[in-house]
């Protein structure tokens, strides 16, 4: 695998490439802080708490070593200046992050964590003197701890502490927006020497690569004030016999005051307390990483489902998109984390649904909220809700009785392409969270245009087509689809909470109506065109072809199969290109007012052109329903990492990335400047169990409807589902039927919880 | 000199220390631009057009020079790697920047300006083989466009266009808050190579000291997308015979659209316009140096006054304080440029008076407006105007009308501490700027308290005692003073404008008042305190005592003249220290949210007991004007650059600093983190030219008050009045007297313009 391995036994990732393309990211975190971390062990770190938001850490972060014999230095984590390491590894683990190095007989260890419960960063180092001589050595740990809340620099300090056994910044200001005004980096043992100031430590003349501070003997010992930026530097000279180590433990947190620094500091440097966070983050990934275990031809597909897939998931089920809450973005992770996490799924779901206005609409994100007025939010909230019931069997969740968010999403909304700084407010109307489901449609189907397609307003999936229907004359073909999927949804619903037919007929006649809307004028004849703007504007008609409203056909399972076939048959001619299905074809190549910013975008690049994957996610999903399994799976190998004809795309082999640039760039094609941060990963997690392999939670069991690749008989599926265990095989065979412990069976048995059943699940090759 | 000497015949500053202690800053601006250099050539550039606001550069500029036959290279202008240069000089020039090294037998030259006309910043490069033989080198200029108008980096390209000649780069954006969305890099020369993409230049895993681009033959010559940082780098091979130099231009600057980057490109670039603008440049500081002229025996104050103080003063003449137009700063900064510039101080105070509120008290920033409730704008004006007409003898300025700013400062006022983004919006009231000084003077008298003090509000001179007032009960003493003081002005303003005795009578009355509330609530038998805020309390009254009340009761001439003495005995007493005088002692330890910010900051921090060099200022001026010369003397120099006791603050020997951290601090006592930006330069300014030399404008000609230090016989001065030249020598003497063209007068004589008068100033030596 470029760029390292996996360790299949430690549910690592092993980065042996100390200088990819780009930085290969990895994030550690917990219910209020996260840690952003490279191959290097460099990035920012930042916590939550509430609305209470701020940094902890910004810099790189640097384990230096000294020989004092010889003054010759170096960042063992870091290794600026390329110097010949014998050895420079990043295990990418689950909950943890360790960077190891060897270099003229000396090994060094610096392991990141993001401990359980408390908002902070826990290091260990350790320094190995692995020659059969003594080594005098100086060993500093570094990093850039942000104290700062405010521009004003002048309520800034930092120093050393003695009483509390590391140094202290202080941003005491007035009126903050934070009460976290204390950034406290602790260590265990007591340093040599110290430094807070980055111009005595680094020099004002130099970088990390070289700090002067280190090339003195001691550090200046010595506070500072009136600093934009801060740097935490501790020394420890030591002397290494042949075979011995030092060790150390350190931490990073902010805090409200001393005394909370103090007792955090106590907490998380007691003895042994590394050592227990680690079990801790192993035990969860083991948890999270059992529920479903793949074993098909496909190595790096069985790793991502295994074990890379559900930790970038997760990610998302703390912490939506770090920058905030997307609303149909959570909506999106519930379906995917729902199979390893149905009761935080259930708690997700009921906070989302508070951020549903009282009209039905629900915000385009929260914490912080944007209000800016997108329409699709509410398509989302079914999917979530039923992969909620799908998989626990749990219908408790539909008599939760929630408020709405105060107003009225025409009222509320915000053109202003900013965020509002508002606390959350319950409105008047409280509901069930089955009303909320029939609101979230309802809302939906009252807000139509001329015709008769549901209204585009601020925007929909595609955040960047958002000047199309600001005057609420716009209509979305695509969202009338993703209406039409609602709506299965709904029925679904209201089913198995035991709702009579008359209401879900009422639904059915809203459903083909709406149906017959996109029929006539969202179809034209080759393919579903995207919508039609405030201006009477006809978007993705015959000059330019979007992929979703495509693939969501299928996925909303239309009445026209010709068309869908039509549609999908256009995808493969006119979007595909060697890494993947670009989101629409050709690209914009000058703004337009009247569509807006995917129109400015640069031709290629994200909605406009890129090869976005979450759209292919969707297609590969939408493949497989046609029972196109060979088709699905090259389109996923396309978009993959190890796809040799797009083979440094920069994205890190444990996780996925949003986009790809696109064929019509000139520049940069094929490459992946970011990660992580994307509902690809669910959507993709989601495409592979549910739809190629087709192990899909029903509320009456587990069901088993493959689209297999060619050639893939044999492959071995355990998923663990209501305290079952089904151990099922995959046979390419002359007629499809499935044998479940013995029986032909349609659903998969629930028996008593705890039991484990042998499924064969025949399938026929396509 | 510490840094460096000062080269008088040239008028710069020759900055020989590479390494000082904190970076060494210029400024060259335009009316439309400002470039900050360091004495590497290093620091921004941006733009501001109308409200149109944005960066053109920002990070390092490098000429890098490589030999093609050693591989060796380093960057000429900044030597991040300490290598052992023969020479590194920065003439700092009036309008240009030179940065001169010379290392191997290559000598280079990187000269920044920023043109008369053009938002831009312009460059020239000379690159000479001083040794016997032939140097094959690669030199490559670059530096850090900055092209970003918003965070979508989907927006951003940069690539090479042949057919303007340069690197382009465009953030063409949908809703962008700026038309300029072009940054452009243009060469004479054309390159043999180029790069845009830091990642390709400097390398994802190096940095400025090691560019990974330099190490190779050639730049990628591509261009790049989606980044959220650019760079602008130019590959140049040359061959060099012994004793040749290669010569290249550049300019960098932001557009709208290509043809206006070509029309720029062309006019910046043409043959010649280096040299003519920098011709331009060495005009206007000459015309600006030569209004006045002193030859002292403090060879470094000759050339504060000679050429650097009034080269500062310039940078707020045009700019306020970079970050946005003081009120108060710019109406302090006319009363210095003023001499130099009457017509701009006339068009200044125009500007100005537009943003007093119908109320008469004028908003405490604008471009871009700051409307937090700041009171003591209003008592800023009657100087600013005063000092207009006794520099230019210019009446018409007062009957020319003016509209106030719409609304009134209580209701428009904005306790959040922020900036307000809103355009300039006229009232309906519009009056003679005469009027506009007496608005501002009767708001004052309006907005008084239970003690008949004026009130506090958001603030007064210290921005941050900014929460005593809030509840409008809070007074001020020290803006009492101001008023007073102000009073004066105003009455010698009506006096100037022909007004009757019974409304100077008028304002006379209402000024004893004043008076007789400052003596009976404000002083405290010893010194005068800060004020009593809304909860009643006394603020530096026995606890604490503040300078600046102390100082303005003689800049205002209250009555006592025992009260003044007093309180400026007690200034020695308590505020002194070896680099100057604190603004109030003890600083605050805690904070206390009846006071506001001040209390908060880190003690001996800014107004927070640091010596706060623009309160010193006015002590200078009132020691003078107590004919206590020597002891105003001894002050600027403890706060000078070259006070031995405080010989490495940091400070610009061309420049002074806002702020000199005081002995309170724990930390940096002495230092100043900062310089340039302050009324300060103004201040001193005056204070050696005005108060200590004497040489002070009336409306009715210059006058001579001279307050000499000890053993200053013998002083010259030449100073340029409406059109006259002056020829003062100062002369120690038993009686004061001043003869001028041979008769003893009180003031100098005004005859033609033109003429040239050779006065003698006795004074007596105290």
């Amino acid at each position: 695998m470029k760029n390292g391995y996996f360790d299949s036994e430690k549910r690592e990732f092993v980065i042996t490439d100390m200088y990819p393309r780009r930085p290969l990211l990895n994030y550690l975190w917990n219910e209020e802080a996260v840690c952003e971390t490279d191959q290097f062990g460099n990035g920012y770190a930042w916590m939550s708490i509430g609305t209470q938001r701020r940094k902890i850490e910004a810099g790189d972060r640097n384990l230096y070593i000294k020989d004092l014999d010889s003054g010759e230095y170096y960042s063992a984590n870091r290794n600026y200046n390329r110097l010949p390491f014998d050895k420079h590894e990043a295990h990418v683990g689950l909950g943890y992050h360790t960077v190891l190095s060897e270099y003229k007989g000396i090994s060094a260890e610096l392991t990141l964590l993001v401990p359980e419960e408390t908002p902070a960063v826990l290091y260990k180092v350790k320094v190995k003197n692995t020659t059969e001589g003594v080594k005098r050595l100086g060993v500093y740990f570094s990093l850039y701890p942000k104290p700062a809340l405010s521009g004003h620099d002048s309520y800034g300090t930092g120093d050393y502490s003695d009483t509390l056994g590391g140094l202290l910044y202080s941003h005491d200001g007035f009126r903050l927006p934070n009460d976290y005004t204390k950034v406290f980096v602790g260590t265990v043992k007591a340093p040599d020497a110290y430094d807070v100031a980055p111009q005595r430590f680094i020099g004002s003349y130099s970088g990390n690569h070289a700090p002067i501070g280190v090339e003195t003997d001691r550090l200046a010992c010595d506070g500072t004030t009136f600093e934009s930026n801060y740097i935490a530097a501790l020394q420890f000279n030591v002397t290494l016999g042949a075979g011995e180590e030092f060790e150390n433990y350190f931490c990073s947190f902010a805090a409200r005051n001393e005394d909370e620094c103090a007792e955090i500091r106590a907490k998380l440097l007691s003895d042994g307390a590394f050592e227990r966070e680690m079990a801790t983050q192993r035990e969860i990934g083991e948890k999270t990483s059992s529920v479903i275990t793949i074993n098909t031809p496909d190595d790096y597909m069985n790793h991502q489902i295994n074990v890379w897939l559900k930790r970038q998931v997760s990610l998302g089920k703390t912490w939506g998109r770090l920058y905030g809450k997307g609303f149909r973005d959570v909506c999106q992770d519930i379906t995917a984390f729902v199979s390893f996490d149905p009761d935080l799924a259930k708690k997700r779901i009921m906070h989302a649904l508070t951020y549903q206005y009282e009209d039905g609409n629900p915000i385009r994100m929260f914490e912080p909220n944007f209000r800016y007025p997108y329409n699709d939010g509410g398509a989302w909230i079914p999917s979530a809700v039923l992969s909620y019931l799908n998989e626990s069997g749990d219908t408790s969740i539909l008599d939760v009785e929630l408020p709405y968010l105060v107003g009225d999403s025409y009222e509320r909304a915000s053109i202003e392409d900013s965020f509002i700084e508002e606390p959350y407010a319950a409105g008047k109307r409280r509901d069930s969270v089955l009303m909320h489901v029939r609101a979230a449609i309802d809302y939906l189907l009252g807000s139509r245009g001329e015709h008769n397609l549901v209204l585009w307003r601020g925007g929909d999936w595609n955040d960047s087509m958002n000047n199309v229907g600001l005057e609420n004359k716009g209509e979305s073909v695509w969202l009338s689809i993703a209406t039409v999927k609602a709506i299965n949804e709904t029925q679904e619903i209201l089913r198995i909470a035991g709702e009579g037919e008359e209401l879900i007929g009422y639904y059915e006649d809203k459903k083909n109506e709406l149906k017959k809307a996109i029929k006539t004028h969202g179809y034209n004849g080759k393919h579903y065109i995207y919508g039609i703007n405030d201006k009477g504007t006809r978007i993705g008609d015959e000059d330019r072809i979007f992929l979703n409203p495509q693939s969501w056909s299928v996925l909303a399972g239309m009445d026209e199969k010709e068309d869908m076939l039509s549609a999908m048959a256009e995808v493969e001619k006119r979007l595909k290109c060697d890494w993947g299905y670009t989101q629409c074809s050709p690209s914009y190549l000058k703004g337009d007012p009247d569509i807006g910013r995917v129109s400015y975008f640069v031709k290629g690049v994200f909605e406009n052109g890129s090869v976005y994957n979450h759209g292919v996610a969707f297609k590969i999903a939408a493949d497989c329903i046609l029972g196109e399994g060979e088709r699905a799976y090259r389109t996923l190998k396309s978009i993959s990492v190890d796809n040799p004809k797009n083979s440094d795309s920069g994205v890190e082999p444990y996780a996925v990335t949003n986009m790809l640039i696109g064929p019509d760039s000139p520049y940069l094609a094929g490459y992946a400047p970011m990660s992580w941060i994307t509902g690809t990963a669910g959507w993709i997690y989601r495409a592979i169990t549910e739809y190629m392999l087709g192990v899909k939670p029903t509320y009456k069991g587990l069901t088993l409807s493959p689209a297999m690749p060619r050639g893939w008989s044999g492959v071995t599926v355990t998923r663990r589902f209501r305290g079952e265990t089904y151990n099922i095989t995959f046979k390419a065979s002359d007629r499809a039927y499935i044998v479940a412990d013995g029986k032909e069976v349609g659903i998969l048995p629930l028996s008593a919880a705890g039991s484990e059943h042998n499924v064969i699940c025949n399938y026929v090759e396509k």
